[in-house]
Formats: structure tokens, C-alpha cells, sequence
């Protein structure tokens, strides 16, 4: 591009992310709220990226080998929805941008996975966007090394601000890409020295590019409003193989004439004379919303460069052979018979084991069945018993691995499931102890909100795993995990449920699963596999018919439920013992099978944890046995004692209600 | 020393370290639980530390100007109890090292703070420990800053692992920590390369040196060996200005014969031959927890250094002048009178506020009366509103402000709030969004486990914050909060009850609170303010007398109960209304008062927020109003008629429920 032409090309980069400033600008004035300082900002990048170097498709919003784009500076929607509109996505029309953040605009205030076309992930809460990238990045190699060039062979690309580089997650999700060397991540750090509260010299004096350095990234660090300069960086970065840092010095809210550079201007309106003021100053003399004919024809130059790349990928792929293959990893997991065989195998067996160990007999026979399966763990594989023995792992030099040690990381790893689900092509799963759910609830919550289904290993779920006391000791954790909207939080009673619990999880198409397991063995219940009735949610194991009581119990304390029955039955009590793994599931039961299950005599519920949450399984006639406050350090015997989670203070409770 | 000597001293230190190993050795075998691996390869780097440099006297373990030690590496438990033992901890005799992980004993399997003298701080969950030091470490130059040297002159000294490295909030921490220029901070890395799954080489790459470097520590690598260099790196430490980080290369599990070096000696039992090996091998002919005379002896000499030491500040405080303000800044708050005459102006002036900027004015009456108050925010002053006028910002220059620029790092924040809680002197509060209640829930956790009462300020609490949209509208976190044990969440409907809140918040020695707090303005109820209601936790605030209904809300929802009261009081229905502010507080009444409260007509409950932990409330004849989901973006009035949370639709439930 020459740059001294004597008479400008009328179509410049620059008028070209003028537009998107000004469509920024005009629905954050629109909706009287929003965040209008970083689109104006990274408009230059933004518009070097999407119209030099990201090959997307607006018609193909989907296609599997399309380069990833992650706003992870979430807040600055509008410079997301500016570009889709400009690219000419078919459902972000003009009206879309001046309904900016109303109820049922797809231009959400964050972005929202599902809610528009081409939103890769859900963004918003700082630093998740470029934790799930690393997911992403790391999908893409691990595909790569499946499927090979011709197929699999893309970028995936970030936009950060100084929230996501200051959260804790950002050092795992960096330490992890650098440690894997994910050379096609490329960050584009929104480097505008504001944060809300004014500078960033009011908390941070960290040398980004020096911190990104020493986990293995390459960085550079450029003026943020030139358009050459950009293009530079980011050929630089494709060109090496670490990920990439790109220190994009810019001006928060540049192109507004007084407001431009503070942090006014970072989640505020402009008001309308500050805008008036920007149109004459940058000589946009456009109504608002209004994109004048050679700018608009010029961003769909950059979207057709897209459909090529897609039009030339599909012949690829036709060419391949392996198309079928392809798909079926980019389909919902099947997993054929060896599951019934493995739950049919227990019925007869009936072994004595923890859940965790259930879960990796099970992860066995999935490994078997799946070869897409990305198994990992927080550093605790021989613990979380994630690991199947054929998994191998992925490593900088190897991402045919199946296997990923996700580090002390539960953070990072959540938020990689994630980016590994919204990829495509693999089914993740990852480990930790229940009690560390915390350390990652943020992605989570993010899992359940984009309903991507994602599975959460989670052991040592209860004061059973012991000695390591109180910190390690989930007792409020479930109740948190099962208050949380479209996630199911299994807790299987044995081996034959935790089977059950994991074809649940990957039948799910869109609701992610955790799975609470014990550290202690348990015995296999005696009961037929011929229907899955985890799937149930809760089911009859011990019905005398005529019942006197109902005890109602979860995973370990389902074993403690039935030696309770076996102790009234002596007393001439009839109980019938119910195990409930998945509260959510049999929240969805048809009113008759609740009523079933559940009967008309009092009821007990059990479950070594807080009794928040277990009102939707008992009525107003019952008792509660369970923890009241935070665990102690013991062998768990002694624990179980000690807070009184035996057979038979669930023996006197039933006979204490029904006196 | 003279470490070629032909005849060894009796007393090396490396045979006072040796104490430690066998300690941790002896009482992970009886328990056959625990982790050895790490007191053994840090055994040498404590010796030095506890020997030469640590100021802490066992006679007096709350001493204010003691050093504060921190492992932040928690599972190494018995490193800290071996130390305690031999520094001759009156509640740290052999016999409670031999029921090390026992129930009751003092040796829980992880150190946790009020359980056995001398602890600062609960640790286990990896990165709490370092993240916590900071605010310790801060606490400390801001008391400086007011008392002056010789008053408050001390050090914090962390002994991380890699696992509290590679936890995100690390980097929170060091962040903040190298932006203030916490000098008087050093961190003793146990650099083993080892973690759970095995070589650190599987996971991670990070140059943790460079990374400290890059946020602005003093970093040295020794030999954790060493004794000299250890006491050489930590005289470095001291002599610079900045905080530091030494890079103890160590093996871990160090004195084991065959096992050393390896991750199976992280987390198990050696066994009875390879203890019995290393006896031999390190020469310590002394029966499991003996420890031979001179050892025991040259142990008891360090901690006489510590008991000299405060005897010297003993006498340098009475000499001060300032004994009384010292003793104030630790003791339990005095709010005075400022707080009475805010609430009767309230009652009088009836404003309509959002509790946020009711929260505001409440900070601006107590920063009056309390000089020791230590505001912040995660970089939401102005949307947390939780700075007072007079309030001004801690910085490396000057630590006599009181108020927190914590940057983008809610974990780090509450951290450090626990860790000023813990070191005394300050009363610390914070502030963030209610949905970044995950980001720091981990934390949020150890406050109530500890009992420290930390005061979290938490604003935009529901799906009245409006645009922003589901990622930051918090639906589950009041439930999720709600669950966990020893924490007070306060949701109150008006300024008068937040200003209640903060009094009760103030109040409590022993339990955290979390203030849920509104983004969109509330009327001021019309009620009176001789008693605080909301230390009730629940309260009648409109009474029919014989109520057909009763109408329980919280927060922003007390409005709409209200409003629908009036409508159904049209149709002849008599509808008590209660404010709920607390649940956790209600719980705590007397039966009577609570049967008085709730009385004996059909219940309606209403809050913006899915019902589980409604139960407490609400009866079988109940209805509840309020999500079920995740919210939306848009203005907050039409999200609360979108969703159905209106004053009509809670009329109607009452209807249904009494037709």
C-alpha cells in the first residue's frame, strides 16, 4: 500500500475501521449503555486481522477449519458485532446494531455463543477468552496431528485487554500454551493503559511482554494505529513457532476528539456532541448506523477472501477420503456396545471400589470406544483416576497424544474444555478434587451458560476422602455445583451408576456433567443394568412395598442408606431406600415417576454435605442427615461417626418421624 | 562454619534439619497418611530460616510484631508441626505429632489457622498461602506507615511449591505484591521439579524467575541445601527494596535412600524399610519422634532469639505513648455514634438510592470512625462505590493511604484480604461484581473456614444490572454463597438496611459477610431504626395483622412484594410483607420469633435468583417467585417483566395459593 500517494485512495484501513468506530459509537448511544473505549481502540487491529489475515466464512459461520477469533475483552462487543455486520453475517442487519442490548437482539452486551452467528465463545468475565483460546489452539494441533494439513490447518486469534492479562487465569492458560508450544495462538493485547479505575499504574507494574517471555512465548510490541505496523506483527508471529504476544500500544476510544485516552470513555455513552464532534473530525459525514457504499463493499471483499478458503477446504476434503471420519468427530460420540458389556460385567461381579475407580474402568471402555476422547487432569491423574492405560500424552512435540496434563491448573483446564468443546472434534474431560470446583466455577458456569457439554471429573467428593481435612473437603460444593443453571451434577452410589453417569454425560448434547466420586470403595449395588436409571436421575433400589419411609441418598451414603433399611427391617419398619444421583435429571421426570419413586411416607434424605437444595426431594415430613458446617482432618470412618452419618442415626430419624 | 572440619560439631544444622525429616517421616507412617516429600526437601531451607532469621516467640505466638511464616505449600503439614514441636509449642508435644491426621488432634492434615498455636493462616488449597502472605505483607507497611518502626517492624516469609506457583492467583498476587513493593515479602520456592503426576517438565515451561522479574521482584537461585546460601540468598532478600523470590533447588523427599527425587514420596507413606534406611544412612539412631538432647536444645536456642525479640518490643510499646491507639487498631471495631444518626436520617429523608450507593454512604460514616479501615476494589470503585471521600490510595511510595487499588484479580483480592484480617490491625473490605463471586470463591471459602470476618462488598446483584447480560448477572451466587457454612450474605432491600449490614458485618468476630447489593435504586422503606431488623436476619415489615399471606422477599425484590401487598390488599386479601436480608442471621432466632415472623399462612418468596435454599423459608403451601435460568441483556425493567418478577405475577401466585 503507498502510503505517500498524493491523492488517497478513498478506501483506506482506516476509513474502514472509522466504520467500525462509528457503528460502535452509534449503538452504545443507541442503547444509552455499553462500551464503546475499546472498539474505538482496537479498530485498526481489528480491521488489519479480519481483512488481511482470519479466514471465516459469514456464510459458513460453522465451517470445522476456519481460524478461531476470541474477543476476550468481551466488554467491547460492539467492535464484534461491527465487523460481523460489515462482513455481512445474515443475522446482524443494521437493526440488529440499533437494538444494541434489548431484549432479544442478538447483540447481546457480551457476547454470547449460540445468541449470533459466528460468536465463538461466550465472553465477558476477564481472561476467560484467551484461557478458552488456548482450548482452541490446542484442538486445532491435536486435529492436525489426526487429520493433517489439508484439513485441519488454522489460527486462532485473541483480542485481550489488560483485565484478562491481569486475572490469575490468563498465567495458566499462558503457561499451558507456551509449555505446548501453540505457536498458532496469536494475542493481540489491547495495550491502552486504562483500566476502570483510571491508569494501570494505579495496580500493576508487570512487563507483560517480560511475563509472556518467560513462559516460552515470542512477543512484540507495535503502535496500535498503524495499519503496516500490525500487519507486520502479526506475519512475524505466524512466522514463529511459539504463540505470540502482540503489544498493541493504542488509545482507548481514539477518534473521540476530548474523551479519547481516559477512562471516561471505557463503559460510557459518548453523548451526542462527542459523537457529532468525532464525525467531523474524522470526516464521516454518515448517518448514524449509515456505512457508505466503498467501505461496506470493501469489507465484503474480505469476507469473499473467506468463502474461497472454505470453497477450497471443502474440495479438499472431498479429495481426502477420510471425510466420514472427519465428521464422525465432529458428531455426537457413539459409543457403541462395550458400555452395556462393562455394566452387565459389574451386575455380575458386583466389586467393592471407589467411584474413581469406577470412572477410570469406565473412561477404559470409552477410550475403546472413542477415539476422540482428550482425557486430562490438574495434576492429580493418579488420584482423579482419569487416565486410560492406552492414552498417551500431548506434548510440544507430539499432539497425537490423548492425554493432557493440564498442570496445577484447574482454572486453566475448565476453561481449555471449553475451547477444546467449542472447537469441535474431540470430546474433552478433566479432573480434580471436588473440593477445587471453586478454582474453576467461573468456567463452569461458562460451560453450562454456552451449553457446550464438557465433563468435570471430580473425586474425593465428601469428608470420606479423610485425612486432608476441611480445605479438601466438599460440604457446600455440590449444593453450589447443583445451584447452578443447565449443569448436572452426578453422584453415582457405585460402579454400575458411575458407568451410567458417564453415557449420560456424553449423550448430553448441550449441558455439561460433573461427576462427584468417591475416594472410598463402595460396594455394587444389587440391581439389573437393563435400563439406565441414573438417567432417571433417582430410581427405587429397595422397595417393600407397602413403605413406611423413604430414605433418599447420594452416592457414598446410598450403602449407608441401605444398611439403615436392613436395621429397621429388624424393627418390622418397611423402608424403601431411593438413590438419587442426578438431582437434575429427575427434576425432568414425568410427575408420575416422581410420585412413584418418591411415595407418600416421610422421608429421609442423606448425603454427607449441606442440606441446601435437598427441599425438591423432601417434603415437609422428613429429616436430614448430613453435614451442618465444614469437615474435619480423620480417617474417614472416624469422620462418618463423628458427624453422626451412620445407619443407624438414619435408623432413628426414620423412627423418630414415623412414631 | 567449617564445614571440612575433621570433627564434626554435634550440632549442624543439617542434623537440626534432620530432626525435621525423621518428624515428618515417623508421623506420616503412623498415620499412614500425609505427604513426607515435602518437609524433607525443605527441611534444610526452614532450618535456616527458623533458626537465624525468624522472629516468633512460641511463649507468646500472637505477638503483633512477630514475623509471619506462611506454608503456603500446605500439604507439607508436618514440616510446620515438627517445627512447632521443637521450638517448644506448649500444645506441640511428640504425642500429638503421633496422632498426626488423627480426629481431634492438633496436627490436622493440612495446618489450619486457630487449630494449633502459631498458624497464621489456613493452606492447602495450592496459591491461597502466597496470595494470602501479600495481604499480610501489605498490612504490615501500612501499620508502619501509622505506628512507625518501632512499633511495627517485621517480615513475611512464604514457603511455596510448584503448585502455589502454577495457580493463577499467584500471579494475582505477585502482581500486586511487585506494584507495591512489598520489600519486607520473601518467598522460599521449593524448586523440586517434581508435582503429583511426576517431572514438572510434564506441564510446565514458565522460567519462574524471569516471571518474578518481570513483575518487579528481587530473585535468586541457590541450592536448597545449602545452609549458607540459604542465609546468604535471605540476607539478599532483606537488602533489597523489592520483594523476593528464592529458587530453592531441592530433592524432594531429600534423606529418603532409594526414594528421593521421586513424586511417590510426595503424598504417601516411605514405608518401614526405607525409613529404617534412612536412619542408617543419615546416622540417626533415635527412636520414631525422639530427638536427641542437643538438637532438641539448639531448637529451643532459636526460639529464645524470637522471645528476646519481643520483649524488646514490649518494652519499646509501653515507652510509645501509643500503647492504647495500638491496642484499638486491634481490637473489634468501635462504630460510635456516626452510624445511629445516618439511619435516622435515612428514616426521615426516605431516599431512593441503589444499595451500592447506600453502601457508599454507609463507608463514609464508618471511615469516619474507624482510622483502621482498608477499603478497595477489583478495579470497580466507581460501580462498587466503595471508596470514601477522605480515602486515599496505598502506594509504593506511600502506604499510609487507605484505600486498595487491587487491580483485576478478585482472587488476589480476597486473598489479601485474609491475609489482612489475619495479621491484624486493619479491618479489610473489598469490592466486586456478585457474579465474580467465583473468581474468588476459593478464598471466599478459607475466610469462613478461618472465620476471619472479612467484609466483601458485591455489587450489581441480579438481573437488575440490566445490559450487561447473563455472563455478569448473578442468578445462582446468592444460593451458592448461601450454602456455604460460617458466612453471613446480606441482601438488604433499602439503605437503611444496608447501613444495618455494615454494622452487623463490623460486629462479627468470627464470620465473613458478603454484601449483595443493587445496581438499580430502591425506595427507602418506611419503617423505624431503633432496633437493627437486619441483625434478625428476617423481619415483618408490613403487617396486616390476620394475614391471609405471607410475602417474603430480599433485596430489591422487597419493592415488588410491597407493591404486590397493595394490589392484593385492593381484592381484601391481607398480605403480610417480610424482609429476609439474611437468611444465615434468621436461622439464628428463636423458634418464636421465627414462627412470629413467618407466620401460618401460605408463603410466597421473591428474589431475583433461582429458589434453592428458599426451603429455610417457605412451607409446603408455597410459592416461589423468582429465575430459573440464566438471565439476559437488557434494560432492567424489562428483564424483570421478561422473567416474570413483578408485582402482578406475585399477586397472582397469593391468589393461587389461598383460592
Amino acid at each position: 500500500m503507498n502510503t505517500i500517494s498524493r491523492i488517497p485512495p478513498a478506501v483506506t484501513e482506516t476509513r474502514m475501521a472509522n466504520a467500525l468506530r462509528f457503528l460502535a459509537m452509534d449503538a452504545v448511544e443507541a442503547a444509552n449503555s455499553g462500551h464503546p473505549g475499546m472498539p474505538m481502540g482496537m479498530a485498526d487491529v481489528a480491521t488489519v486481522l479480519f481483512t488481511r489475515f482470519l479466514n471465516i466464512d459469514p456464510g459458513a459461520p460453522e465451517w470445522p477449519d476456519r481460524d478461531r477469533f476470541v474477543l476476550s475483552a468481551g466488554h467491547g462487543s460492539m467492535l464484534l458485532y461491527g465487523l460481523h455486520h460489515l462482513l455481512g453475517y445474515s443475522d446482524m442487519p443494521a437493526d440488529e446494531l440499533r437494538r444494541f442490548r434489548q431484549l432479544g437482539a442478538r447483540t447481546a452486551g457480551h457476547p454470547e455463543y449460540g445468541h449470533a452467528l459466528g460468536i465463538e465463545t461466550t465472553t465477558g468475565p476477564l481472561g476467560q477468552g484467551i484461557a478458552t483460546a488456548v482450548g482452541m489452539a490446542l484442538a486445532e494441533r491435536m486435529l492436525n496431528a489426526r487429520f493433517g494439513d489439508p484439513l485441519v490447518d488454522h489460527w486462532t486469534y485473541v483480542i485481550a485487554g489488560d483485565g484478562c492479562l491481569m486475572e490469575g487465569i490468563s498465567q495458566e492458560a499462558i503457561d499451558l500454551a507456551g509449555h505446548l508450544r501453540l505457536g498458532r495462538m496469536i494475542v493481540l493485547w489491547d495495550d491502552n493503559k486504562i483500566t476502570i479505575d483510571g491508569a494501570t499504574s494505579l495496580s500493576t507494574s508487570t512487563d507483560q511482554p517480560a511475563r509472556f517471555n518467560a513462559s516460552g512465548w515470542h512477543t512484540v510490541s507495535i503502535d496500535g494505529h498503524d495499519p503496516e505496523a500490525i500487519a507486520a506483527a502479526i506475519d512475524a508471529a505466524r512466522a514463529d513457532p511459539r504463540p505470540s504476544l502482540i503489544a498493541c500500544r493504542t488509545v482507548i476510544g481514539q477518534g473521540a476528539p476530548t474523551k479519547a485516552g481516559s477512562h471516561n470513555v471505557h463503559g460510557a455513552p459518548l453523548g451526542a456532541d462527542e459523537i457529532k464532534a468525532a464525525r467531523e473530525a474524522l470526516d464521516w459525514p454518515h448517518e448514524p448506523f449509515e456505512v457508505p457504499d466503498d467501505i461496506r463493499a470493501a469489507w465484503g471483499a474480505a469476507a469473499g477472501r473467506g468463502a474461497r478458503a472454505r470453497a477450497a477446504w471443502e474440495g479438499r476434503i472431498g479429495a481426502s477420503g477420510r471425510d466420514a471420519e472427519f465428521h464422525a468427530a465432529h458428531s455426537a460420540p457413539d459409543l457403541g456396545d462395550g458400555m452395556a458389556a462393562h455394566k452387565t460385567m459389574l451386575a455380575e461381579t458386583r466389586p467393592s471400589m471407589a467411584t474413581r475407580k469406577a470412572s477410570e474402568a469406565a473412561i477404559e471402555v470409552l477410550a475403546a470406544a472413542l477415539p476422540n476422547l482428550a482425557g486430562g487432569s490438574a495434576d492429580l491423574t493418579g488420584s482423579n483416576n482419569t487416565r486410560a492405560k492406552s492414552m498417551r500424552p500431548v506434548t510440544a512435540d507430539d499432539y497425537s497424544g490423548d492425554y493432557i496434563h493440564y498442570g496445577i491448573r484447574e482454572h486453566g483446564m475448565a476453561a481449555a474444555m471449553n475451547g477444546i468443546a467449542l472447537h469441535g472434534g474431540l470430546v474433552p474431560y478433566g479432573g480434580t478434587f471436588l473440593a477445587f470446583a471453586d478454582y474453576c466455577r467461573p468456567a463452569i458456569r461458562l460451560s453450562a451458560l454456552m451449553g457446550k457439554p464438557v465433563i468435570y471429573v471430580m473425586t474425593h467428593d465428601s469428608i470420606g476422602l479423610g485425612e486432608d481435612g476441611p480445605t479438601h473437603q466438599p460440604v457446600e460444593t455440590i449444593a453450589s455445583l447443583r445451584a447452578m443453571p443447565n449443569l448436572n451434577v452426578f453422584r453415582p452410589a457405585d460402579a454400575i451408576e458411575t458407568a451410567e453417569a458417564w453415557e449420560c454425560a456424553l449423550a448430553e448434547p448441550r449441558t455439561p456433567s460433573v461427576l462427584c466420586l468417591s475416594r472410598q470403595n463402595l460396594p455394587t449395588l444389587d440391581r439389573a443394568v437393563t435400563e439406565n436409571l441414573t438417567a432417571r436421575g433417582a430410581y427405587l433400589l429397595c422397595d417393600p412395598g407397602n413403605r413406611d419411609v423413604t430414605i433418599i441418598a447420594t452416592g457414598s451414603e446410598v450403602e449407608v442408606a441401605l444398611k439403615a433399611a436392613v436395621q429397621l427391617a429388624a424393627d418390622g419398619i418397611a423402608a424403601a431406600v431411593v438413590s438419587a444421583p442426578c438431582f437434575e435429571r429427575f427434576a425432568s421426570q414425568p410427575p408420575a415417576y416422581r410420585a412413584e419413586v418418591l411415595g407418600t411416607a416421610p422421608r429421609i434424605g442423606v448425603e454427607a454435605a449441606v442440606s441446601q437444595g435437598w427441599a425438591a426431594l423432601l417434603g415437609n415430613h422428613s429429616i436430614f442427615v448430613g453435614m451442618t458446617g465444614f469437615g474435619a482432618s480423620a480417617p474417614a470412618a472416624d469422620l462418618y461417626r463423628h458427624f453422626g452419618i451412620t445407619p443407624e442415626r438414619v435408623a432413628a430419624a426414620a423412627r423418630s418421624l414415623i412414631a
